[in-house]
């Protein structure tokens, strides 16, 4: 019967995925099971996890078999239920897939969108994976208090952002590391950075080292590679890691080389420690209306950058990774499917 | 005056320290102030970290000044008293360095050595600061429970043989990691190890899979380096690494190459930890008596390789990092000086 665009995987990238790696199908609506819901996608999310999820071996969860639907995120309306809790009109947040129209069972949704004065498509960026991987990771692996100094890298980016501003509700300074002249301005001025760093320009360690007198007391690592070498030679004792992402290695199989970390954790007595936030889904909710109420108060800012058509789904993981997205990158799909 | 023997720093090593960084002097025999204890050192300790106290740069202790006495813990004896608590006979452990003599105010004493019933000796490896540094960076860093696996490397020498005895107390599957047959089967025997594994051995990497069925829950890492790539690729989900020395590595300086780590620590959400005795000092002697105590009872073994003379002090450090001692390495001064 067709009438359901879809974005199914075409084969298994190495390193980072590319539109090669997808292939756009007009598959069928599907049938709605008992305990189900049918649902139209408005926007689905790109993530930079998404290339872990497509890496074919041991992982944060499990590899995306070959030929089926792209595992995504998607904010959607509920076209028809049979499960209870849900009715027709519901707006949800829930892992639907690069498509169109999915079906689902409850184990799929993450949330009903209770927020009628925000946009829906927060919930996919600043009040979705990437706003409480921030506030969690932050939280739990980073522990910052007043006074520290809190160095932020993909400082721009939608995990970053709300990184360097919730640092800042905590009394932190911040530091934000980003690559290119606009987007360390936007860090500055829209996510209130204390200081905001080009990695790509000249001098970028002495700026670094400038802008943290007293050594990193955290550092938010989303890019590990050559950036994160420069602040591991200026962390503080006691400096905590969060190892978030690596968005500046092009491939990890095998891991490309780089310093040994292991005599600047022990005489500085740093950590480093990985968070993924699918680990703690039960405190999902939580923290989304934390952040909700912070986002309502002016108090925590975002971009969102939004593409229309799902045709722009398979360039759509690459492009986050060369940096050319400013801000939280969605794919609207529109009503007229 | 003269009559005390000393081991002077000579230069200063970029790596690993030799005979000729150190400089065997007769120096006098110091004045004691007011306050301050004379004492005569019975036993010098030689300890890895040594390299690190003899760097010229930032590192967890202030560099030792060309020219002076090399910097150690020693256990020696009291032979006059002009401060209020200790007395003349007593034995102490302190930071009395590496000569016979050595007048001391009560901050560079660590404790009076109240175990008649135990070698005094023993106030230098198991009872000293490497079995505190086994216990606390355990405890503290390490984090294991009932059930998981323990890796630890070098496993036979004076920190990683108390690791392995205590995680192994702690109700936890203990894989050694060691160099050379003879001392992967005292791991075994002696040390109680549930798996030990000679690195130099071909298979090394597919026996450390094999002694880890379930992957690593914890490892303690003295060696970094390519022993410590290895156990990576097998840790299991949150895998705590305590971060205690890097005894493969030659030079830090500059830090050589290896994987990066990110990803590891990211997939396996694992974290890695600094960790630094020195900062626990206030812990000490109520870790050295639980040891203590696990001593009387038989439950915790040791090794001691002494060697009788201060002229063995210059090579002693790069004896320990050739891997040729078996057992804590110490010094004693014979009391004919």
């Amino acid at each position: 019967m067709a009438g359901n665009l879809q974005v199914r995987v075409a084969g298994r990238p190495t390193g980072i995925p590319q539109a090669e790696h997808f292939a756009i199908v007009d598959g069928d609506v599907p049938a709605v099971g008992a305990g189900e819901i049918l649902v139209r996608n408005l926007f689905l999310s790109v993530e930079p996890a998404m290339r872990g999820w497509l890496a074919d071996r041991s992982n944060y969860a499990d590899p995306i078999a070959i030929g089926s639907v792209m595992r995504a995120l998607a904010v959607a309306e509920v076209i028809e239920s049979r499960a209870s809790g849900f009715a027709r009109g519901d707006r949800v947040l829930g892992w639907f897939g690069w498509q169109v129209f999915a079906a689902a069972g409850p184990a799929a949704v993450i949330r009903t969108i209770g927020d009628p004065d925000l946009p829906p498509s927060l919930a996919l960026g600043v009040l979705g994976l990437n706003g409480v991987t921030a506030l969690l990771g932050l939280e739990k692996v980073g522990r910052p208090v007043v006074g520290e100094t809190v160095v932020v890298s993909t400082a721009a980016g939608a995990v970053g952002s709300a990184v360097g501003q919730i640092a800042k509700r905590l009394g932190c300074r911040t530091v934000g590391i980003a690559g290119g002249a606009e987007k360390v301005a936007i860090c500055r001025e829209e996510f209130g950075y204390d200081a905001a760093i080009d990695y790509r320009a000249p001098g970028f360690e002495a700026a670094l080292a400038a802008a943290c007198p007293r050594g990193a007391d955290v550092y938010f690592d989303n890019t590990a590679g050559p950036i994160s070498d420069a602040v591991h030679r200026h962390l503080a004792l006691n400096a905590r890691i969060v190892i978030c992402g690596t968005a500046s290695v092009a491939s990890w199989d095998p891991a490309p080389a780089g310093p040994r970390v292991e005599r600047t954790l022990l005489t500085r007595r740093a950590s480093m420690g990985g968070f993924v936030v699918l680990d703690h889904m039960d405190e999902f909710n939580a923290a989304s209306a934390r952040l909700a109420q912070w986002v309502r108060e002016g108090k925590l800012n975002y971009r969102e950058e939004i593409v229309d058509g799902i045709e722009h789904c398979p360039d759509a993981i690459a492009d986050l990774y060369a940096g050319r997205n400013f801000g939280k990158r969605l794919i609207r799909l529109e009503k007229r499917a």
